[in-house]
């Protein structure tokens, strides 16, 4: 502890080159996080090994005991890891054959590190792909409920940050779940590539054991094998496919928590953030900071750069494997951890979002936000959109001259612009009006978000 | 006229938007190359006005008639476009106004720019998607092909840059072929969020019009709608999903070149470029630079970049249209021809490819290629991998004291190192013994590569 | 002519290299952006290779009124580029041969396209970066200005987009300033860098000839020369220095108007912009949207995106010269564009900037603003600070429920909470105390902004 | 321990959501490392809140020890950092508290986190760049020593990566070093923009104390303050041109490790790595894989990345602190580390590179590579060089069709292109005469070599 924390002050700038090189050259102090993947590998590939007569029923049974054994430990927290042997692999195979004598080294026949971290690279991705896509649905069934809840709650609608026209909190809840959406099928279509194993490829070329890879992909839930040993070992695209979907996806709750963040200000206050994700300031005691939101809009750059680097990595890289490759790692499992965390901070923050209905309300009102609907209204009287669109200026222009809103023009006012406007305008231009007119598929009003509502359920509970 | 059309944007602003600020703000000079998708998008939704009775038969007929003519316009160069009206749309509105007069005004009806520009881009997203699959379709073709004739062409396989295991050169080829297949299932997937429709979505909220959406997406050829009004105008998702997945496909083209640039130098002189291909230097008159190769490898980049702008656009973008947006096109448009055009070199480069067999066999000769195989021989007498590992070490080493390759050590000096050792080593550490032995799926052997080109024939036929 | 023109590259390769190879390889389309440059580059090397006595003295006569009379061409619009002949340099050149005969083929003596065209480029950034410089000092100017017109207005200070503690919009304004000065001293430094002659370097090893780099490097106004031919001709730096820059910069001018939007908004309405570079909506005509700043925001990621694009492109590639560095020109004329128009832009919009005083006034009184001065307070009267952070919590509390600000409690509710709280703390809980009382070096106290304005109005005079 | 291997496996999918909230907002796991720094800032705020008499003598003094005690205990590795204290500020304060009494608590008197925070990250990369300015000075010494021992050493120059013309070896290593002299003249501006004071800004408006920043400034070694207290806890400019510099440097070592990953293959076979910086292959005995070099240039993408993530988290950020700056922390410790390791490294590893010079002669000698030397020849016998040039293609042709080198010739076949060829070309077409002949500055030829490695000496000693 005291020497890692002396690491911590003093850098790496005093330690001799040798054990630099070692250090900057071992990847055990971060490719740990695979051992159990990398057992489970071993696991298939030691079964087929036997069942291809590679290896025999007794060194089968050996090895096997001895990989259980070293599972005990790492799960058990007793595994000593060791720099020297540089990577997760070495260190399991060189505590198999400590452990269980020579028969150990049988384990590693047929088969390379090359396709040996391949295999376990996938078995990883593949396994927090899955708690992503569950995290997300709970999100989505987050969302949903809040949507039902307040299917009718008339907020202020944006465009250019200005107030547009009046939606509902429903429907814009709704418009974050379909982002979220197509994050799912997104990583869904993501899977089915990475789901592929490379093991059998070997260093490049394949082996020269009558090897099954088949039995292997099959024993380790694979849908297949990856088709081509030079390509198969040397292929990351599941993982740079998978950061750039972790990018989009950061990128949709960076958008999210900028509203929250916005609607949290004292201008907007249009909502109430739920204090189990805000803190206060050392000098302000009065505030009430985002910083939950504020650090997930801050860790999109986070996943986008480790995007970034997974992709500049590969870039011109000759065929099969290089070193190079080794960096894949860190992005894959920063990038993991934090849109898991992500999305758990944001499926817990959804229940106790609480909208503030009255100035939702209030703020919708603002704006001349029914404009567009005095539009429509003429048009349905036969004047041409571009027409009607010049008319309602000049209302507007009248509205702002009187300082008035526009449903607190009078009649006479209205029509002194317009003769054909009539009585029945008023009930056009209520925010309740505006927002339910607009009831077609897709659309803000009410009933057309409740009935969203349960179309989406259905949607993701299958 | 002129002063006419500016009016139709003005609205309440009452002093003309500086020159600089005009320029600036027009996308004309780009999103002209949406023309004639906007006019698909609006002649669809001219249809569906009229089904639902939202405009009579006559107007239909007649917006109908001067939306073709615009076209004809367009498609023989003779439309003018104009900064001063902004963009795309509204040059082929205020055109359209002036053709046939004020009911041209009304097709504007129950939509928004912000619908519009979101389905103009989906289609011509849509329809490039498709040449992008025809284009990598055809280079498949050709890599098959080609991998057909050399499939038991020996060269060396190579990781770390260095020798490390002799392959068929027929195999190396299917290796690009598999990076190219995931690129296309990539962008089919891509395809099916890119194929929903927006139009109905209006400025932000939907329509009070009772319009029909679904038809219009039908009309269009679209699987569906978008679902939600809000996110409808605001997501550009697919856009950036095709520019994560346009920069993953020329990082494997950034790959592909790499190694036929290495392979084309004097140092490495395995393949023989086509001088189509290829041009002379200002100075050295006896150059034969792979320019196009070099290019593309560049022209990852360019496609790369372009995926970062649009994902770094949309960050912390609250909903719905921000006019930031507008800077989503060029680097699409600015992309898919990058990608289409070295798409269509590299299919045009392919059947001129020529290996030099003689210097691919000779090369992988060298470096004790077939250590791995000797270690394998002598596993298979019985001693464990890590063991057989240390034995090959000794062997390798002893080689390179006497000078001489693997294959060309006597058997006594072999049997030095370890007596398991016997005569029949030597049709195990050939060239072609090497790659012959690697015959399971996915492995380097030539009647290997010869079943995975028939399959994968048919992969790419379905 | 064409046919000889071609003849003039094509060394030894016999084949026309096909239409779309040839598309694909030409630049000229986008480096003919370089031609006076150009010019400018050949006629000092012309000088140099005249007094060097390498060429004669009519010789050098003949090839500058040569080079004289393209350069008109090129100035009125009347030169033809061709495509077949690739780039600037070789238009150029094959013009003037054409012009004045076999003589012209003199002036690529002791040269190479790679020395040439890194020479062009750095004299087009130079001057461009001159440009940019007095952009930046014309919109600090125009801050200046402004600052000290705004001195003394209150407005609300944000932390976490909160209202922390009343500022004055000119010490605002002066913030805006400084990031603008880094920006210049960053661009200043860098065009040191980018000021150094890569003449002489030819190919990549220099020349056989008895050339004067330094004599060159004068003539053309550079500091001096590059120093090693192999780095000359492969160095992007200066390149790349100035788009990491620009994307600094834009960077900074999208946190301002992302401030500008905000403030724009209906919810904060604190600055009325310029209706010059606002637009209106097709759908909503009484919008007043902020377009122009949300371009900018939007356009940092363009620049962005070229940093990147040159940053990788130059990744992993050895030295001295290859093709891909074609892609540099692109993405540098692209960022130098849309930074000068942005500069232009911003520089016109601040004199026409109007704070909404009374609203700023309002805001800032809002959200406790002054908690941080109540607790300087008691710490003034002997409490620790973390204790009075305690108290003011408590005071805050007490506010909060009863729906007061802090100057509006009474001094027994105040004292109530702690007894060392006299009548004099409601001279230091006005907006005007707050501000004031942050008079020392880089506070915000008008007095001190007024300082400020003085001593940053000397530092951009020299 | 064993907790900590669980969580490595388990992940932090099982963490009550109010555990992973504060985990999630917390940074003393990472911020830590900036300890002694703030340490080192509290004492000079100390020592000026004594000298402005804000707080006694005897206030000073009790804090002081203190922060000297708490100095030694992280220092010894005692300190106990506890998450729920959320930063190293905090925790530090706290235990302030905890140890000498509520008078601790004056120590934050007139400061906040805010500019605490900015002042530690400023004093933490400037140290920093002090140890990566010596770190590039060592390469640069070797460097120069090197290139001195090999200047006259001949090797192949490459353009398009293939053979050009000859250069000398010294040569091509001060290509290395003038692309290091960049980076240290980067770095060394930059330096000046680290060096500003934050401290005194607190929250964002100042302090109402009477405190003197100019005077902390001095007492922690600052030329000078921020100058505008918003700007100062806002900007992390000096952050972000730090990382874009490292990235640059980053991309300068990976096109020299691509060049040496490219000697080192067995197709160049140009140098001999030092064998610490490589390592051997799990299956493949002989293999010496230059891992260290693949890795460095891999890991240009880690801190390429880095910049990139710091630039994307502050875009379109409002002033003044926003919580998404926590995240800019972890990429500048990673890219400092990397960088520091990777200089380090490159250091040591300059001394113990050994060319192969036998090869590089030969390899020089290939391609023809001395044809621009004999274009050279024609010109001075007074034919224009475009001419010449053609003249050239025809030698080489003929060179190629009799499968000689240009040099073996004889003069009736070389008189047979050209008649004003004679005896004397012989000597301007031997390896020595090639590079002799570039002696101007820059140039590549042994004495030019020589003579600037003398005053690049005095360059970086200085």
């Amino acid at each position: 502890m005291p020497e890692n924390n002396k690491k911590l002050l003093k850098g790496r700038l005093n330690q001799p080159i040798s054990e630099l090189a070692e250090a900057f050259n071992a990847s055990v102090s971060f490719d740990q996080r695979l051992a159990l993947y990398d057992i489970q590998g071993s696991q298939a590939h030691l079964q087929m090994l036997m069942e291809q007569n590679i290896i025999s029923q007794e060194e089968h049974a050996i090895i096997k005991q001895g990989l259980e054994n070293i599972q005990k430990e790492i799960e058990n927290g007793n595994f000593e890891w060791q720099q020297h042997l540089e990577d997760v692999h070495m260190n399991i195979e060189a505590k198999l054959i400590e452990n269980i004598g020579e028969v150990g080294g049988k384990l590693h026949t047929a088969r390379s590190r090359n396709d040996q971290v391949a295999t376990d690279l996938r078995l990883y991705v593949r396994e927090h792909t899955t708690y992503l896509l569950q995290h997300i649905r709970q999100c989505q069934h987050n969302l949903l409920d809040l949507a039902e809840q307040y299917h009718s709650t008339i907020m202020p609608g944006f465009t250019h940050l200005q107030i547009a026209q009046p939606v509902t909190f429903g429907h814009h809840l709704l418009a974050w779940f379909h982002m979220l959406q197509r994050d799912y099928e997104r990583l869904s279509d993501n899977q089915k590539r990475t789901n592929k194993s490379p093991l059998g490829s070997a260093a490049l070329a394949g082996s020269t054991y009558n090897i099954n890879p088949q039995r292997t992909a099959e024993l380790l839930g694979f849908d297949g094998i990856c088709g081509n040993s030079l390509d198969a070992v040397s292929d990351r695209d599941f993982a740079i496919e998978l950061l750039n979907n972790l990018s989009l996806m950061m990128n949709h709750l960076s958008r999210i928590c900028e509203e929250l963040i916005l609607w949290n200000s004292d201008a907007f206050s249009l909502v109430d953030l739920p204090d189990e994700f805000c803190t206060g300031s050392s000098i302000m005691p009065q505030k009430k900071n985002p910083d939950i939101f504020e650090l997930i809009r801050g860790k999109s750059a986070r996943v986008f750069a480790a995007s970034n680097s997974l992709i500049m990595l590969m870039k011109s890289q000759p065929l099969a494997y290089n070193k190079d490759n080794q960096e894949d790692k860190e992005p894959i499992f920063d990038s993991l951890d934090t849109c898991l965390d992500s999305l758990r901070l944001f499926a817990q923050i959804l229940p106790n979002l609480k909208p503030k209905k009255e100035n939702m309300q209030t703020m919708a009102a603002k704006g001349y936000s029914t404009a567009t609907d005095v539009a429509d209204y003429i048009v349905k009287k036969g004047i041409p959109f571009r027409k009607a669109y010049e008319i309602v200026g000049e209302i507007v222009r009248l509205a702002i001259e009187k300082e008035k809103q526009l449903h607190q023009l009078t009649l006479p006012q209205l029509q002194s612009i317009h003769s054909l406007i009539e009585e029945d305008i008023y009930q056009h231009i209520t925010l309740e009006g505006c927002v339910n007119a607009r009831k077609h598929l897709g659309g803000t009003a009410p009933e057309q978000v409740k009935k969203s509502v349960q179309k989406l359920r259905q949607t993701i509970s299958t």
